[in-house]
């Protein structure tokens, strides 16, 4: 699997005109290789040109990794010393050829302290940003990657069930995001969650990207969850509002809005629909009952490996709709001061519409 | 607080001839607004000049964090569209006048995906490791953060107190990894841990960074748990060794051999000593006993808001240490396809000698 995996990326670069990648820890380097490396203060750095056999620039304490990669790969490691790393990244570039060269690079994942390494190596290349070349590599999900993702939703989905009879006025946001993170665990997630789950209430569930706090839950808030789980290495990325109580007729209003966008977001989304339509759907439906202004992002973002990753669901991407592609339909409606809410779900699309991961009920339902 | 530390970082510009320093989301972002910004696919840059009001660019969506800096910032907030970017960056650039100036940057944290948007704002800039002079703004832990940072070992000592009498013959190391992560839970660690915590048994204990498997632990194994717990928003990091039942003599002899290399380094910690004295006082103890060629990393990093951040250390690193400086002392003999140890405990630097955080046995204990 991980030799056609480098196969297709070899065949991609040519298309792309990329003389080489070059790939610090990340997604990406797991999804060629098989192997996880952590994002340390110590470089590794994967070389792949087109012909060669591909270099790993590593940490000696690390060379154990190398003989679990699936195919044959020349190791560079280094010693304890950063004065000696620069020598050992100019032997791994040579070795290539990279110098002069078109390297792809993802600026999302490559830091500095790699790509100044990289550099001394091959100071005359020219650096060009590969993300959607090695991107579209992850782009349409195979089965098993499916069926990795569709744990990672019932995983996520049964840790909420098991928070929501245990909620009580006057618990903690950061109570409820400790005691999913636990329900994460024992309904099987593996520990490195896609991103911290998000619990927020009243005023601050109108900040979309809200951390815990110490506030309490009172009665009249909404409250929002937005977690995930990983199985396998693929995540599941969720949200549901709920009612603590009884709530505004307002707050009844838009999560009934927000209701009608997420399923008007699903419906359009089928192979051969632009990512625009599908924002556009969702886009309509809160603008139409007067609170476009208050839907402040995107509809959704690509899902796989990542919690962010292609294809991107907004209202400019007029990147066209394939079978496999997987992402979230998550509108919104935030009332500054006051509450939000937000309705999360996971799509994959399939030959003739799209295959939806999450089922677990959209209504409002009241908790404490 | 934070403003203070913000006129510290000033003058340390000066004293490293830098004119501004641009920062992406991280601990020092943190330790200098006290705001938590996720790394994602949008950049968010701080723009610090040794004069000017700091400049910060976010997308629209965050901008309710802007508030809760506790001093005056600049917003220069951009929209949806990626398109529309470089031109705010530009202007956040232009505002702080950082084009042509020696600018310094974090490399181990910022990645391509700011650095470019800063570049087109001032191509024609330096761009300067400036990791040495924001570290050791952070080096010397005042009274607060060591508590914070004993809280965070108290912690994570009493979840693997919890976890320690579950341990059974034929448990995987992924499900011993997942009992933990729960126990550090509910023993009150914030959901953000400083790593994934490692459980390695038999000959996955000789890997110093081996990632939990599904391997069963099995009688005769050494069993090594290097975990850590995070307490407002900084970290332990511990390791502990154990015996399965009955192990061969050899690996007890060399748990007692790390355990006196551990006291050795602990014991040479003081203020006015170097790190490369703390790294020879522990390595010396494993070189005597004949095993000097299989402790092939560094005794110790330091911590804080990070699990690795300087004084790092190693046996060429002449940095003196001083009072409230932290680190981990983690001697180790990793004996390759047979099993390996490693103890570790987190020591902060007092007046006179060093304050051990950790106090957990090191004697080698039976589990299973």
């Amino acid at each position: 699997m991980f030799k056609s995996r480098l196969e297709k990326l070899r065949a991609s670069l040519e298309i792309a005109g990329l003389d080489a990648v070059v790939l610090n820890p990340g997604p990406t380097l797991t999804y060629l290789t098989g192997i996880h490396f952590h994002l340390m203060e110590r470089p590794v750095v994967l070389m792949l040109a087109s012909a060669a056999e591909p270099a790993l620039v590593l940490p000696e304490l690390e060379m154990a990794k190398v003989k679990e990669i699936p195919y044959a790969v020349t190791a560079f490691p280094y010693g304890e010393d950063p004065a000696g790393w620069d020598a050992v990244f100019q032997r791994a570039a040579q070795r290539l050829g990279l110098d002069g060269k078109r390297i792809g690079v993802e600026p999302r994942q490559m830091r500095l302290l790699e790509f100044w390494r990289v550099r001394v190596g091959a100071p005359e290349a020219d650096y060009l940003d590969a993300s959607l070349t090695l991107g579209s590599l992850r782009l349409r999900k195979d089965p098993a990657e499916v069926e990795a993702m569709r744990s990672a939703v019932r995983l996520a989905q049964s840790a909420l069930e098991d928070v929501l009879p245990k909620i009580k006025i006057g618990m903690s946001e950061k109570e409820l995001a400790a005691e999913l993170v636990m329900q994460l665990l024992q309904n099987g997630s593996e520990p490195e969650f896609p991103f911290a789950p998000i619990v927020s209430s009243g005023p601050n569930s109108a900040n979309p990207h809200a951390s815990p706090t110490d506030r309490s839950v009172q009665a009249g808030d909404l409250l929002l969850f937005d977690w995930g789980a990983t199985a396998d290495g693929y995540i599941s990325d969720l949200t549901r509002t709920f009612a603590v109580g009884q709530v505004e007729p307002e707050l009844m209003k838009i999560h009934k809005i927000v209701q009608e966008a997420n399923a008007a977001g699903r419906a359009a989304a089928k192979p051969g629909a632009t990512c625009a339509s599908v924002d556009a759907a969702a886009r309509a439906v809160i603008e139409r009952a007067g609170y476009g202004q208050y839907f402040t992002h995107r509809t959704g973002h690509g899902i796989g490996m990542e919690a962010h990753e292609d294809p991107y669901i907004r209202g400019d991407n007029m990147q066209v709709l394939e079978a496999g592609m997987a992402f979230t339909v998550e509108p919104g409606i935030y009332l500054p001061g006051r509450n939000g809410v937000r309705i999360e779900d996971n799509i994959v699309i399939s030959r003739d519409g799209a295959d939806v991961l999450s089922d677990m009920s959209r209504d409002l339902a009241v908790v404490g």
